[in-house]
């Protein structure tokens, strides 16, 4: 199944799910929104035993297509889970996966101006596989882990490479200002995804390619993750994990290259869809 | 004025505040909650508008206290803020506030247990002052800072050093379990705190006295903090920054100090009451 949100304007965003056809179908009898409440094994039965083609159509037309969850609880993200960005990032590759979070104020629609305050001199690029938990997962083994995952989703997790390397402390500083986390446009349920560890990813900035990769080349994949996190924390549902990106970000090009003002970044992961952003300065 | 949220059963939980006689007084009339949604200078002025004593008294003989304002967007913590902190943890005094974050579920009532998961080795604690945030913050001047802040809250930071210091990455993994971020009992205002920078803070495991400290040693205070953040984010109604803890953390003793299943510890802050948690081991 294939989930997205819809804002039709005045603060209302409609839950929806993609027909055979691919036309968006309103699904908001079924659940009033798709999120931390929401999301599991449950939602996808509802689903599962209802007509999809009797359900409202949704026309997209000219509508601004929201983030494909309600805000998560936490967003967490993986650093340096590529061993080829990991390289280009003069870092040396992480004997066990490293986290760090994402403040709540990131979290945006897939095609959501990124944000560029008069501060900023180091913005970057991201193209990352995220996954969104459908149950809370306390102590779960690596076998077991998958059963832990709704779904997954694209995300860009633009960062500004001054503030979160060069500024003092930890990564975050430099992860969390508003509209740093486009995801979506789908949330896809991870049955209806063939091989979550053999995705291409790309990601173009004013339609030049600069990042290319595959979820094959992950350090820890997806159970790893999960169950390695959930030693230290519990994983709740609706919670959105970013598990790291490829090589090809603008720190590890020589020279190295920032987003400007008026850029339009695209970006896709096979199956997952695409997003479309502009860089827009703040006054 | 100083606001807590009593949890009456069965899921409800109801917003109170203080009155002259240190009796709870229901606002739910006045405002649903207490949070992200609903705290600022308009709830201040409703409040001041209405005879709290006509307001229905609660008792609180036997109620669990909640943490007293709903869950915040994001929980922020600013690292290594007390300079004798800093000497004991073998840091370097920063520069500049570090920042890092705290997992949605780490977040609980003041009296809520500590929960120990059999994995962990090097539990900690920390006694820290709260910033409660009362209206979004985006590049406010140091001057400008405190007009944003809503109020002041009692922290515990509880903390696996093992997992903070010793996994790979960043500090976050050791700050995220469950119940890891005991909060209250009160929210109080700022206008209700005389001076936020000079509150005597305090520590006791089983009884025995481990951390003495006062907010007048901050590194950063509380304005610097604000401003600063702001610049690398919008601080959002409701966001909870914990400001750093004082000298006395288990992991500064000689040889260190861990908590272990059973101990109680107990905390306060000067003006913003006292907390008593007792670490429970997970099975």
């Amino acid at each position: 199944m294939r989930f997205l949100r819809v804002d039709m304007g005045g603060g209302r965003v409609v839950p929806c799910i993609l027909d055979a056809d691919g036309s968006a179908r309103d699904i908001s009898t079924l659940v009033p929104d798709l999120g931390p409440g929401t999301l599991g094994d449950a939602l996808i039965e509802r689903i599962a035993a209802t007509e999809i083609t009797s359900l409202p159509l949704v026309d997209l037309t000219g509508r601004r297509i929201d983030a494909p969850m309600a805000q998560p609880g936490t967003i967490w993200c993986i650093g340096l889970n590529y061993s080829d960005h990991a390289a280009e990032a003069g870092m040396a590759i992480p004997k066990e996966p490293i986290l760090f979070n994402k403040a709540a104020v990131t979290y945006c629609g897939p095609n959501d101006p990124i944000l560029m305050s008069p501060q900023m001199t180091k913005l970057d690029w991201e193209v990352e596989l995220g996954i969104v938990i459908g149950k809370a997962a306390l102590n779960v083994s690596p076998d077991a882990a998958l059963e832990y995952v709704f779904g997954y989703v694209l995300v860009n997790d633009v960062s500004e490479r001054a503030w979160q390397m060069e500024r003092e402390g930890q990564w975050v500083k430099g992860k969390s200002f508003p509209n740093f986390c486009p995801v979506g446009p789908h949330l896809v349920t991870r049955q209806a995804v063939d091989d979550v560890q053999s995705l291409s990813m790309w990601l173009d900035v004013n339609g030049e390619r600069k990042q290319t990769g595959s979820t094959s080349r992950m350090i820890f994949d997806v159970a790893t993750i999960v169950s390695y996190m959930s030693e230290f924390t519990r994983l709740e549902t609706g919670d959105l994990i970013c598990t790291g990106t490829p090589p090809g970000v603008g720190a590890g090009m020589k020279p190295p290259q920032w987003l400007k003002a008026g850029d339009c970044v695209t970006l896709g992961i096979e199956g997952l869809d695409e997003q479309a952003q502009t860089v827009e300065p703040l006054a």
